[in-house]
């Protein structure tokens, strides 16, 4: 095979995947967010099948030889072409783990566990989720087993998520973290804020809705090409930079739950809508590793949309979405509303402090029981159990524990350290951007254009073309160094209390 | 091959058309509904590939040869599975008529087209649609000339909507339904009554998503099964009977016109919900005819819908959502302005006494159009001039006029006269059900279920394993009587206008 019939092929390869995970990816978004209930049935057999045609075409032994004939000529292929061909090995290797009869199955287990996720949640029913978490383990142990047998399976599944990450490294960061943090959130929980008066009223979603177009239109994210649906967790999704949806959900006694959802949500989003026109519709079109899609999600969340700049912007939009909840509210008692800090339950509504610690509860409790030390009847206990040790609260029932997070039910153990890790990168990605652009200046303005301009030029616009590594080095300028996020972290909180 | 293995093949097949044609139903509603605008060229990407791969595991020798052992032995082979059969021969035999190039191409013209038909809808510029429009008809005419070779292409084209349905049998019957309903249709006018002060008055949207949800349930359609979006012109779409979608538009100055699409769509709805488990996910899953299916629609919007036994339990439900808009209003007054003839410019929002009118137009339109009499760019002029002549009434523009309808975007010519069929055939259905269900006693009490539990037993429950005659003839009590449909209308307006 010559390497330009190698090229042909791969684009053909390129355009039944494309299509494929095209189809998936409607399919998954319109289950969680519009269809009926009861549709996860039909919606699981049209999964199943179109997951079967992705394995056949993708693995193959043509396929291997057209990959292999592209990677062996680097020198002569374009760059682009080079990396789409090292990327879809990649996705070949993952998916060849398995004999394609298992890989059906547990894109079908997925869908079913889902729906039944949704509902054990609702009905805050760890026993009725249990029966699916067992299956989804056993499989993601065997696809560990298979895909490194020299690894320990947790290292596997982490590797999926952030390329090089491993309990060797992850063990000292959230270590440190907590040890780092903890003083830090017990002096702050013995100086306890009430809550302002202002955040007891109600804020209904219709208000709350008009609330969020305002704040995608300050992110700068066009309707045109990205839309924001309702459902029980939030995410975001994308087919390619014409079509990302993020969602969000709507709670009315509290705006800023939706708000931080929608914000964050947005940050995914623009990195998808950022990526190179000449990426779109290969491999190559998406987030270089979870770790860094949520470095960019948690920067707009956190380090500009807690910001004391971002107040000032934030205030006019509530005062003019919601004249009435928000006539006598200052700028500084919107920036101490939204930086209280208090343990809590639920991760996606924590403060910045306190966040990463839910994490890393996460992150110990998958260790055990990925690697078999801790059973899925157990869960729940060891979880209520750490969030008393770590965090000082007591979790009422599963829904606002072990039940809360979507990631277990589509088997993405391994996926939650990705946002700890991405909070850490987001605060050195803002000290190198503070060199060269004047960031509070124009967010006060309500201008977030020359931060997104800046996250544009050195992450989005690369899709998957560089090396994960090679893009965070010069974008954080340098390795990672977790004393950058704990002396943030440190810095914000004691201002804020007073310490 | 034997019968067995072709049973076994026959089951494989249709696990692939169900997969695949279920992606393409999803992707499809998901764009007409909450995908970004310009989401359109990614979908058009996934939709082409998933239409060759539906053509490739269609067309092929081992699916001929599968389908013709099942149907040379009807009598060993299971009802069931020999209609199967029957059905995939003929969805073989359409999908056979073009090369598969062809095909795809004319797949992703449907996707663009509808993108270019919303904007032009919206600017009312037929410009911008009429060369998407030529190719469409240059597509129709090809695959009629192919399919149809000694028939009138208009002819092979009304077929595939409304099995043996041809201009020799709808010339007259539009003749008629135009020669026995415009005298009355002048009469009503010359009577006209003004519009009652209650309907001049605002009805948001917030209200009127309650009133359609509170419509649903009267219907009976359960939300576990069956959602509602919002689109520019609804429509009904399912996958099977967990998963059906109906969709509407909101007017802020009219809650009739959302809440007809409603039970319109609802009755399509109807039809899909009620269609036999064991019929789910094989081709034999849906209506039999898309006459068929208008008959249900048409049934609930206007026979039970406009009833006068209908304005009982409606305008309790109208004076829960909007109580101060339905103050003062009594069921008589509801009654008289849920049928305000008068001609106007909308299909979709016609008054039963006019509404065949509309389709009779575009049956005229497209006889001509399709035979290559009137040129595209003429169908504007030709529109108006028939409206004018038919109705009396002058289109402004062409968003009111030729641009108002989805259909030609999507490729639908000779669709329209399935709703005037559709609306004759309901009213032959509705003589038989009176001789055993007392419709309007329950329907009075709001309970629409004895009128679904005949329907669905005469008509739904077979999806299409029943020759659409055979569904027929016993649910109308005879063949086609278009005097029944008009009799019904004289006697329906010539007593709500004292003529």
């Amino acid at each position: 095979m010559t390497l330009q019939e190698a090229v042909e092929k791969l684009n053909e390869i390129e355009k039944a995947s494309y299509a494929l995970s095209h189809a998936q990816s409607i399919l998954s978004v319109d289950g969680e967010t519009v269809a009926p209930k009861n549709s996860w049935k039909g919606r699981g057999k049209a999964l199943a099948y179109l997951s079967e045609l992705a394995y056949r075409q993708l693995v193959n032994p043509e396929t291997g030889e057209v990959l292999e004939t592209i990677l062996k000529h680097q020198a002569e292929a374009d760059p682009v072409t080079f990396r789409r061909a090292e990327i879809m090995k990649e996705n070949y290797d993952d998916m060849h783990v398995l004999p394609m009869d298992e890989y059906v199955a547990w894109q079908e287990l997925i869908n079913e566990s889902g729906a039944v996720w949704h509902d054990a949640k609702e009905k805050s029913d760890w026993a009725m989720f249990a029966p699916y978490l067992d299956k989804l383990l056993a499989y993601s142990r065997r696809y560990a087993s298979l895909k490194g047998p020299d690894k320990l399976p947790y290292d596997v599944l982490l590797n999926e998520y952030e390329k090089g990450a491993s309990m060797e490294t992850l063990d000292p960061f959230f270590r440190m973290l907590r040890e780092e943090l903890s003083p830090l959130i017990r002096e702050v929980a013995a100086r306890e804020k009430p809550l302002p008066a202002f955040m007891k009223q109600v804020w209904p979603v219709a208000q709350q809705r008009r609330f969020s177009e305002k704040l995608m239109a300050m992110e700068g994210l066009d309707p045109l090409n990205c839309t924001l649906g309702e459902t029980e967790h939030p995410f975001t999704d994308s087919t390619n930079k014409w079509d990302v949806r993020i969602t969000t959900h709507y709670h009315e006694e509290d705006p800023f739950s939706s708000m931080y959802s929608v914000i964050h949500e947005g940050g995914h989003a623009l990195y998808e809508l950022d990526v190179r026109d000449d990426l779109q519709f290969t491999c190559l079109a998406g987030g270089a590793t979870m770790g860094i899609h949520e470095s960019q999600s948690r920067f707009y969340e956190n380090l500009i949309g807690r910001s004391r700049a971002f107040c000032t912007p934030l205030l006019k939009i509530m005062q003019d979405v919601f004249p009435d909840q928000m006539k006598d509210v200052s700028e500084d008692e919107l920036y101490s509303a939204i930086n209280l800090s208090k343990p809590s339950l639920i991760r996606t509504e924590a403060d910045e402090l306190t966040y990463s610690l839910h994490v890393m509860i996460r992150y110990e409790i998958e260790k055990r029981m990925v690697a078999g030390d801790l059973a899925v009847k157990d869960i729940p206990g060891e979880w209520n159990r750490m969030y008393k040790e770590v965090l000082g609260v007591d979790v009422p029932d599963d829904r606002h524990g072990a039940l809360q997070d979507s990631h277990w039910s589509f088997g993405g153990m391994g996926y939650f350290p990705s946002y700890a890790l991405g909070s850490a990168y987001g605060v050195q990605m803002l000290r190198e951007m503070e060199k060269t652009v004047d960031v509070w200046g124009t967010v006060a303005k309500g201008d977030l254009s020359p931060v997104t301009a800046w996250l544009a030029d050195r992450i989005h616009q690369y899709g998957m073309l560089k090396k994960p590594q090679d893009l965070l080095l010069p974008a954080m300028g340098g390795p990672l160094d977790p004393a950058a996020y704990t002396g943030y972290l440190k810095k914000k909180f004691s201002e804020l209390y007073g310490i």
